[in-house]
């Protein structure tokens, strides 16, 4: 039995994976701040998997750990998450101890991607997939194979980051017009300026009241969206675009946006209308255990293989 | 022995290759117009590599073709090579029982991206590569471990129609901005309207002497070259993006103007910093057999591996 943690900047999700890659066990808690928070939510998850008979955790092989953060390629080594006050912490050498087996860490949009891979296998659907990320930040995890795309230094998704329009808003990178600077949460949640929340929720429901500027910020967002997904097809040309992350809780009310930018782009360019774009993209379902599964399968014999050339090149 | 032709809108570059990889042999002619005389210059290439002893054509087993239009995965079938007159065609029916060996068609772009690599290896770098076009059109080829990334569809590199300003020029897809509006050779063309041999190099002399307009397209041509530069690695993250194409032949100049956009992202941007792109970048070498040698080498053992999601998922 393996176990998966998608460690989040409030709450934490884990599960337990039996050997044919099912989810027989899940739990979810509270995410502790900083370093010592962190390590004490980790092995609490494991514990609560153990508890009230959900899960056998003396069977357990390894801990697989996803989390908002740059991983050291190869190590459990996290820095910069932000979002949990972690600068820097060596989660095997922190929790391994304590749990007795293997521990693997790995970034959370990563590890969501190789999930959202599997649970597509699993439905029979073997295409190629990129798994966008629309949450604090915009980034994309590249399966193939159920292979992860890792790049020469561990950067390859990071599409947030490409501007769109030079004359865009700044985003938090210093350039100008970034996908993340129109799509981020948290560029939104700034540009809003509203308290609250679901920021991005108050800004959909003030564009559906009208307000001009929640309607701009709104389409931006769409646009960034819309943006990505041309990114991802006309570079790894993978079969589909799964969405996931916070924003995508809003659902029909983004998919309608998403829909529309990309019919748009289709309806002027017979090449764009080519490509298929709006079949090609869809949306992790609500609750999905993508995330914590992906991170249980890190290191997995059908999973841990990584491209030679790019992970060491 | 393998041979592999480039088959170009005026010329067509041809050389045989031993079983090491090395180039032993190479003839240039001019390219026929339309199906029959793209045909008659591949039997011609061939043959000319043979004739002045140049090397021993009895000892051939194979010919890869790379081409101008879209070849459809697995099959030797030509379409759209409207550079060359010919809207379909079937090449490995047109001149294998001519030549009597197996034949190869791939796009010239793939091709090029192959070659690029094996030169690469052979001088002791390994690393992810991709090969950036800057031709009429703008197109890349991603290889990784030796392997070319060809995606589900076979639009993986068709990074030209990224759009990166939405109050960009109109490009022939329909879309406005795209990269390859910015940086295309026959946009450049269009866009400049003095005719002339070699459009983009009377563009930058007029912009040496001070032209707006020229200087406003030749500004502009840098800026889709470095926004291809920062997609292929924040999407795919690379280790080298080689630049080769017809406006390479502007070589420094166009060096400049390109590693001065790239200066300027890393000046403002601490994250665009960290990538190094500048040292990332490259020009291939003028008359490389980079894309001969690359079309020699489709179907080779250590080259013809796809992967298979990308291909048949």
């Amino acid at each position: 039995m393996r176990v998966g943690l998608d460690v989040g900047g409030t709450k934490t999700d884990a599960v337990a994976v039996d050997e044919s890659g099912s989810v027989t066990a899940r739990v979810r808690l509270a995410t502790g701040w900083g370093p010592e928070g962190v390590v004490r939510t980790v092995i609490d998850a494991v514990a609560a998997l153990g508890s009230d008979g959900r899960a056998d955790i003396s069977a357990i092989d390894s801990v697989g750990i996803g989390i908002p953060g740059q991983v050291e390629p190869g190590t459990a080594r996290v820095v910069h998450a932000v979002n949990l006050g972690v600068d820097e912490l060596d989660l095997s050498a922190a929790v391994g101890p304590s749990l007795g087996v293997p521990v693997r860490v790995e970034n959370d949009v990563k590890a969501a991607a190789l999930g959202a891979y599997a649970l597509r296998s699993a439905a029979g659907r073997a295409g190629s997939m990129a798994y966008l990320n629309l949450g604090t930040g915009i980034a994309a995890g590249i399966v193939a194979d159920g292979v992860l795309w890792r790049g020469a230094r561990g950067t390859a998704g990071e599409i947030g980051h490409v501007s769109v329009d030079p004359n865009g808003p700044v985003c938090r990178c210093g350039q100008r017009g970034c996908i993340e600077a129109f799509s981020g949460g948290g560029a939104i949640a700034e540009r809003w300026g509203h308290p609250g929340a679901f920021p991005v929720r108050d800004l959909f429901d003030a564009a559906d009241a009208g307000n001009p500027v929640a309607l701009e910020i709104r389409t931006g967002l769409a646009r960034g969206v819309a943006a990505a997904v041309r990114v991802l097809v006309l570079t790894v040309d993978v079969d589909s675009v799964v969405l996931g992350g916070g924003i995508t809780a809003l659902s029909d009310r983004l998919m309608a946006d998403v829909n529309a930018e990309l019919a748009a782009s289709a309806a002027t360019s017979p090449f764009m209308r080519s490509l298929r774009l709006q079949e090609r993209v869809e949306l992790l379902p609500p609750g999905s255990p993508a995330a914590a599964l992906g991170a249980a399968l890190i290191g997995s014999t059908a999973h841990s293989e990584e491209r030679g050339a790019l992970t060491h090149g």
